[in-house]
């Protein structure tokens, strides 16, 4: 399947990521995304080998970011540990580190000061970012998740940050998460060759859960050809990543039917 | 209680029009803001009678809008359903009507047709509107709306509809729905005297339903103090109107013990 790369959250119920990987061959898909507990969760030298020895493309690690804290000591401690994830995604040749920055600190309304928090926490990863050769791929996130998982919403937000802080860092534009964005043409348009990632899934109507109800690919509304005539038109020809949340629908369906009907979407409504 | 207005969704459950009326004054609250369909169970003349009679200050009439359908037919039947919501404004001396726009029509994946309906849709709505002396208040819904509710999703994408529009059209600035926003500072002094409704209510963490999980002021994580700053900047010092959908909480309480907690909470917490 060309061009198509499964994040393997989207079979995370089901399989390990050793299973996931023999779960995507067999289904002839060479693209994967894995999250780090799931490499963690058969050792990372394990993981390395497996993406090495099937020749897999790893369009992603999942993920970094999570900067807010309520104190320095904390911040620092999600730099600390954003580095790891950099050394993560190297040893496992990925495309990027896909970046979810983190919401509110506990306790706080302050908005304006996580994102404060966001930049600084950037800035401060950056350096070994470009040392690891691993381009952060900030991943706006749709704004119901403003408050506990992304305080960066919009393409525009996220590519103010690519400005201010320079080379090594881009976008993960995910079609969940922006596709209701007026400005999603330009923005878009505007990112240009620091789109690092293009994720698919679909927003059903109605959503009945903020986080795992997300859909299969032409099961919503989401204009899924037109968004990727954006991106292509804006440069990025990479793989397509599906990343579906679906905890009472996909995830527990067997993968390998999962995948099936990942590849017939993929050829028919993206 | 000075500048405090109570959209009668908040106890739409517990009351009909006139009992939620009765509610209010017995709590010294003499602002309220009514949906159409409350009004109608009562009838125009006896819900504008109450408010003539008791001397109420209606912030706004809850709603018109819903624009886009999947034919010319359709869409002509909803101008006409808004003007017959402008009368009612009218009727009831309210500052404005409120407009959810509407999202996606049936079947349609094609959000930029939906805002140009939109767009239109207003444009044929806009000289009864001057007609009758009551402004329209496009409310940008939260883009966890934009499918099935309304496909304006930020105050920028409102103003610029305004812009086009020109004279007696304004927005709603319901702090649920922009409050994510990171242009929202900037966003609400553009809009200026064209700020026609200020509601307040505050974001759940977790939220666990999109519609009916809207909390009480205080018990979320919006910092109503800076956006009522940022309103007031902008030359708004109307009324701040309480809209709470809450189906297992709020909806379930007595009318009288939400209204003292809306009291208690506007002088503490907004």
């Amino acid at each position: 399947m060309n061009g198509l790369s499964i994040n393997l959250a989207t079979i995370r119920k089901q399989c390990d990521m050793r299973q996931a990987v023999d779960a995507c061959l067999a289904a002839g898909i060479t693209a994967i995304a894995p999250w780090r507990d799931q490499v963690a969760a058969i050792g990372l030298g394990e993981a390395a080998k497996l993406v090495r020895d099937n020749d897999l493309k790893v369009t992603g690690l999942c993920r970094g970011g999570m900067f807010p804290a309520p104190d320095a000591a904390g911040r620092q401690k999600a730099i600390d540990e954003n580095r790891r994830a950099l050394d993560e995604s190297a040893a496992l040749n990925a495309d990027c580190l896909v970046l979810v920055v983190g919401g509110l600190p506990e306790g706080s309304k302050d908005l304006p000061g996580a994102r404060t928090m966001v930049h600084d926490g950037l800035a401060a990863l950056l350096e070994h970012a470009r040392t690891m050769k691993v381009p952060l791929a900030i991943e706006p996130l749709h704004p119901m998740y403003a408050a506990d998982r992304a305080c960066v919403n919009t393409l525009r937000q996220a590519l103010d940050l690519c400005d201010e802080l320079g080379e090594g860092i881009g976008v993960a534009v995910d079609v969940y998460h922006v596709w209701w964005d007026p400005e999603l043409e330009a923005q878009v348009a505007r990112a240009g060759d620091r789109i690092l990632a293009h994720h698919i899934c679909d927003w059903l109507v109605p959503t009945q859960d903020l986080l795992v109800d997300r859909g299969m690919m032409g099961d919503g509304v989401i204009d899924l050809p037109a968004i990727r005539a954006m991106i292509e038109a804006a440069g990025f020809h990479g793989h397509q990543e599906v990343e579906i949340f679906s905890e009472k629908n996909w995830w527990k369906r067997p993968a390998d039917e999962v995948l099936a009907t990942c590849k017939e979407r993929f050829a028919t409504v993206c």
